[in-house]
């Protein structure tokens, strides 16, 4: 069990303890199904990356005594609770209410708080409106936790339960931008001491694409392990691959070393599938620097169901590197080199074709087989065959990923111009 | 509170009794956050058309003991349970053994359910793992769920709770195909008797665009009231508003009527919004059926930061109302009747220009002023500027869907070339 006013005697040796947690969104627009809830994935994801093992997720609507049996129930199982919603100013935010009534303490009013809600309605020059009062009540043994960009603070509040230590309720509002600047900046660092690890963390994210997920994890073997330091986590999106490098350590230079031999150990074993780094980084950023550093450009003409190639390449905005996109239903009559001048291209992909995806998605679409071209800037023109399958939801983002990667393959293996 | 045993009494009155549910997820899958959840809020929905509360949605990993206490604490809170995930072949897989334990029941062999699943490898001319012989187990007191896509057989199961009525339990696997098509096919029709509607269900949806959901439900009023028969629910989903209309009663014939006078309600309400029927219907496929019945054709150019027109009117495939998209950075040299002659199309629309979004997707953008341009057969070029803001991760589809609702009322008020 944790013991978070004593974080310090494990601190050149790092063991960490092992803390539970529940994740709780609090809402009726996701009870109804209204509102899909991503907090709780995101905030599961964090936590795991901390070290700490997410046991359960739980949501509830806005109904007072709801809210107080989920926080006694979460209070009895975990070692410590995440909540998102529930604190804004009207008479459904019950968030700061319940938790009052589970510690059967009385809310109290915070001068700090009032001055920062005040402050950001200065701000905008608009008056406060008296409801928003409330959100300066606080359960009265309970801490701040900060809110720089809104007007709902945070609840750090300790849940006695009778037996070993208490259950720490960690209470963040339902805004996810603010829900996780706040976790960011104070709640991670918080559970980093609680868990006798450091509070320093640092994350890396590197990109890859060419397989699937359990093959990168057989490949990355014991590298992916709950316990080791730092942390390697995989996340999938759209068959882009992600590794979440976590280092917690008691400066920001231990960390530092401690994710640049990971990243080695990590490109030793999977450094042909890599492509970048960055949450946001996409094979089209890398095929971006590769063609700018060559002074080269590129166009690309999709043909078929889907044009996902022209949507992900015009992210990019006004670089010299990408000339534009055209989609066609089918092969036009107007020859491959006349399409890659008019664009003023160096280089034209095509793909030739995405497939129809039947639309109620239902069960896999069996594997087909798609041509990709590529004419380079000597009107040569490579050509390649795929076979790819796999659900259909991301299958056409993929048929434009597998072409984005023989892309950066053939540019790298070729002359500049 | 429900009583199964007698739903017909109240066949010619619908008077639905209020039943509450909670949603179960399984699978560490979740818990850690490697995968997004979005069985929960499906069977929400769904819960809610059927006039069913949901209070919580729980998520629990693959732990017996975490599983057993999580149908414990539901089956002492409400009244329908329904949960996904935990039916596979593997170790891991507890749902069967957890509700056997929450029921104090040995699993018994279903020689029914065990040719199911032999039939079903037979066909895939595949010999039976000797471990999937478990899926064909089931706690004594069970009804089998049959699932006609895969191996895995639901469990409908009630729970004794020593008050009131027991707590009925539908199990389901956490494949989204076959859940959905289970709860289709088989549960929703159980829960429709349960709560006395008549066990007849049947769905229409309405797409709309150009207003906001709180817009919407105010021009609604109280056609969207929770008891009201057929029950009118409103999704959203970038920007496009769904009604979702769900009749139930003792006949097909009684849901088409209600269906039929419900919905010119609604005409009446918001009409001038309304595009289109079905729950993948979208403003391109009613610009496609809008120019085949006109017999005239589409091309699309986007400049700037996407291109999400191009992708959408690809998936069209190949109709003769779609030419093709070209995405640029910026406005291109050559005129803009060249271009739409060189795709050979009566009509272009040109988006001028998706914004630059920010990384980081924190908060909202600044609204920014877009071009919307409409090049018409005759050569005459229809010009109109929108003011567009709201969250950055839906901007740029909502920029190119007010294009398309721009161009459809362009072209209904033209006459045909």
């Amino acid at each position: 069990m944790s013991n978070p006013a004593n974080p310090g005697n494990s601190a050149n040796k790092p063991s960490p303890l092992k803390l539970t947690a529940e994740v709780i969104s609090i809402g009726d627009e996701m009870t109804s199904g209204a509102r899909l809830d991503t907090n709780s994935q995101w905030l599961s994801q964090r936590l795991g990356e901390l070290g700490v093992e997410v046991r359960f997720q739980t949501t509830v609507g806005d109904m007072l005594r709801d809210n107080i049996d989920v926080f006694q129930i979460a209070a009895d199982r975990v070692d410590i609770v995440i909540c998102s919603g529930g604190l804004g100013p009207t008479q459904d935010d019950l968030t700061r209410e319940a938790l009052a009534e589970v510690v059967d303490e009385p809310l109290e009013f915070r001068q700090q708080a009032m001055d920062h809600i005040e402050g950001l309605f200065g701000a905008r020059k608009r008056p406060m409106p008296e409801r928003n009062r409330v959100q300066a009540m606080f359960p009265r043994s309970s801490q701040i936790i900060p809110n720089p960009q809104g007007t709902a603070p945070g609840i750090d509040l300790l849940i006695d339960r009778g037996h070993s230590t208490a259950c720490r309720v960690f209470a963040l509002p339902g805004v996810p931008a603010e829900m996780k600047l706040m976790f960011n900046e104070t709640v991670s660092h918080q559970i980093a001491e609680m868990s006798g690890g450091g509070n320093v963390i640092q994350h890396h994210v590197m990109k890859f694409f060419g397989t699937g997920e359990s093959d990168m994890e057989s490949r990355l073997g014991d590298m992916i392990a709950r316990d080791r330091q730092p942390r390697v986590g995989i996340t999938v999106s759209e068959a882009t691959l992600s590794l979440r490098i976590t280092a917690m350590a008691d400066s920001l230079q231990r960390c530092t070393e401690q994710i640049a031999s990971t990243k080695t150990e990590i490109l030793n074993r999977v450094g042909e599938l890599y492509f970048g780094d960055g949450e946001n980084y996409e094979q089209y950023h890398a095929i971006d620097s590769m063609l700018r550093a060559r002074d080269e450009s590129l166009a690309v003409l999709e043909l078929g169901f889907a044009a996902p190639l022209g949507h992900w390449f015009a992210s990019l905005g006004e670089t010299p590197a990408y000339r534009g996109g055209l989609s066609l239903a089918a092969m036009p009559e107007t020859p491959l080199d006349q399409i890659q001048s008019q664009f003023g291209a160096d280089w034209l992909l095509v793909v030739d074709g995405y497939p129809a995806i039947p639309g109620d998605l239902v069960g896999h679409v069996p594997a087909c087989d798609v041509r990709l071209l590529i004419v380079t800037a000597d009107g040569t023109t490579h050509e390649k065959s795929i076979h790819i399958g796999g659900h259909p939801e991301i299958l056409q983002p993929r048929i434009g990923k597998a072409a984005m990667a023989w892309l950066r393959s053939v540019v790298s293996q070729s002359r500049k111009a």
